[in-house]
């Protein structure tokens, strides 16, 4: 993996337009198609019983968000999930505020049981109480990671059986075997909300034209992440609304020479320790 | 019609303030409420059975949008369209993403059958599906019109009794006997979600003020394409975040003379032609 | 009650980060959870009947706000507000809308009657409906306030028994003993949605650190139309997109030195003159 293949992803995504079927919370439902929009793929919501399946089935990927969950939505998760795993449609799934309440607890166990997820995607505390480790978490917002982010997303991923993505101060992408760690990103990401939940969703736009889901993911962070960098740049202090329209601004902008500027990742050694030997880009202040 | 009439009609909305009853989708309502504030109109969601009919009755227009459908909403549309029909109050549908899955089109022909529309506006799949014509459609996204969108709008405007308004790189409208064209807009207006929906409640906002819908129709869209146009220019190449923003500036300042000097528009013959004799405005570079 | 009080309550906010638990409209989501995370709040959406009582129990505040109410969504808000005065959290409610359909009054009716509301805000005819008078509404936007908005708060206070706060070109606290009116704001607020529902969830933050409801809620109206005034500065006339944006920033940066320099209010006489005796700021041009 190179940083020449995430641009060569990012320019295969707007040539090919590939539609992300996400059923999301009522928050972020408009930040979320600007962005994926924004970055070349075309969003579609579709919540209804009667539609989920056929709409999953058609879909490059199936992004699956608990964001402001009801049952009447897990049950709509399960329909087009399902369609999504008998066609062959990459499920990517975001459990936010798991742990928060036992209902949140409870439905992504459910939804982890019920379907094939290929890659997850939370902050340290939700990832391990999806794993069905124990990790304070307040509402829906992350807390500091007090642990060992490289280690928890290897294990869950072992225990989850899907492609797990930590975020936070620096992000890591695990299979259980492999573990990649990106640097790339802004502080401000975490006053705009739904930054996370969009993230999620652009892995369903990479995952869409990537077969391998650890590539796709990591690909998305290093864009994401980069095109983070260059809105605050950009930003120039203002704050974080200046910031969230220009980070539309930035990931429809952004380009594979920025992508290779900003782009910045390592491949972590069996154990967690950094392999020097990998290609590194760490170009950022950040 | 001339464009003097569209430029007295925006003043007429920004002096009467009309109050505009939307069921629409959930990834476009904030959008949609700050650009009928931005034009000058009254935004109001309610979709609860029990008060339907009641905010119907009391609204100068009523939007229905199917784009994030579900059975309790489609059955708040029929309420509340039920009470406008009654009512006398104009109906504006949106039919997004009919054909895509079978659930849409069988709710956009329920739609269509059980409620008298005044004006309906899709992309050319959309008018075209909900006509009974087969056109592709991938998502909610327009695919590129091969065929003869004037034609369609004569056709379907005839088939389904409702003026027709399609839009794309030229905007269509039609009751079945007169065919009108509009020249203006921004290709960046397909990189903001709910760009369209937006439109169809302010063609909404117009109808509440405008008896004839074929010229409530054919005023929304060039003041709207005018916007667009004003707005890209001002977003100078930044990116759809910034022009998002910079559109709600547009729609909010923009003036009878920017409406003449960006208005463009043309009558077609019968047959589908231009009808050269009618006062063409085509000063934008779009 | 000073203005060095309000900015250490603000200062309070962005180091505690309260935790508000909201069940709000569609329309406001993404907007009430952006303002809530730029002024240092920490928001969460939870509606499902499943969790609202427990995540009520851990919010340092609950708003409830019906603009786009559902049978379902009132029966959450029971849920959480039952679970909430249980566990001494503060109840914050928006009466979106109440007198413009028999539905809205009668469902706000039903929540003041089964909790017990800390605070409640609205304009002057909703909390004039809210109260059982009977002034002019139309849809959810303000009309005109055409009668004595301090005595309505006042009564309306004393009716309900919580504090009231009547938004408006003035401002109005009263606990029906002490009256207070807060001259900060922007005519532009008005143009964007959401941004009463999203003052309804900054109080929520306030009366999440401060046990004193009234001094919460007049410390967040200082700051709000503070911030509303600076963002007007720096938008500089572009218009509401534009001044959307720069709020969120304003909520963001506004410092102790600003809310000294722009705040401004002034406590009530009995009988609702002004007491030339209290501390008044009036920096403000508007």
């Amino acid at each position: 993996m190179n940083i020449q293949e995430f641009s060569s992803l990012l320019e295969k995504v707007r040539v090919s337009n590939p539609l992300v079927h996400n059923i999301t919370n009522v928050v972020v439902t408009n930040f979320t198609a600007n962005g994926l929009l924004a970055i070349g793929a075309s969003p579609v919501m579709a919540y209804a019983h009667e539609e989920a399946a056929e709409m999953a089935k058609i879909a490059g990927a199936l992004v699956l968000n608990m964001g402001t969950l009801t049952e009447k939505e897990v049950k709509s998760m399960l329909i087009a999930g399902k369609s999504a795993n008998q066609h062959g449609v990459p499920v990517i799934f975001d459990p936010v505020g798991v742990g928060a309440t036992a209902y949140r607890t409870d439905t992504a166990k459910r939804i982890l049981e019920e379907l094939d997820i290929t890659i997850i995607r939370g902050n340290a505390a939700e990832i391990a109480n999806a794993a069905g480790q124990k990790w304070s978490i307040k509402g829906v917002d992350a807390v500091e990671a007090a642990g060992n982010t490289s280690e928890l997303a290897k294990s869950a991923a072992k225990e989850l059986g899907a492609v797990t993505v930590i975020t936070g101060k620096q992000d890591i992408v695990s299979d259980g075997r492999s573990t990649f760690a990106i640097n790339n990103g802004h502080p401000l990401l975490t006053k705009v909300t739904g930054a996370g939940c969009l993230l999620t969703s652009i892995i369903g736009a990479f995952a869409a034209i990537e077969k391998d889901p650890v590539k796709a993911a990591v690909t998305s962070l290093v864009v994401y992440g980069s095109a983070a960098e260059i809105a605050a740049e950009k930003s120039d202090g203002k704050g974080p609304g200046t910031f969230q329209i220009e980070f539309l601004n930035s990931l429809y902008n952004i380009s594979a020479a920025d992508v290779e500027s900003y782009g910045s990742f390592e491949k972590h050694q069996l154990g967690g320790n950094i392999n020097e030997s990998e290609q590194s880009f760490n170009h950022s202040g950040f």
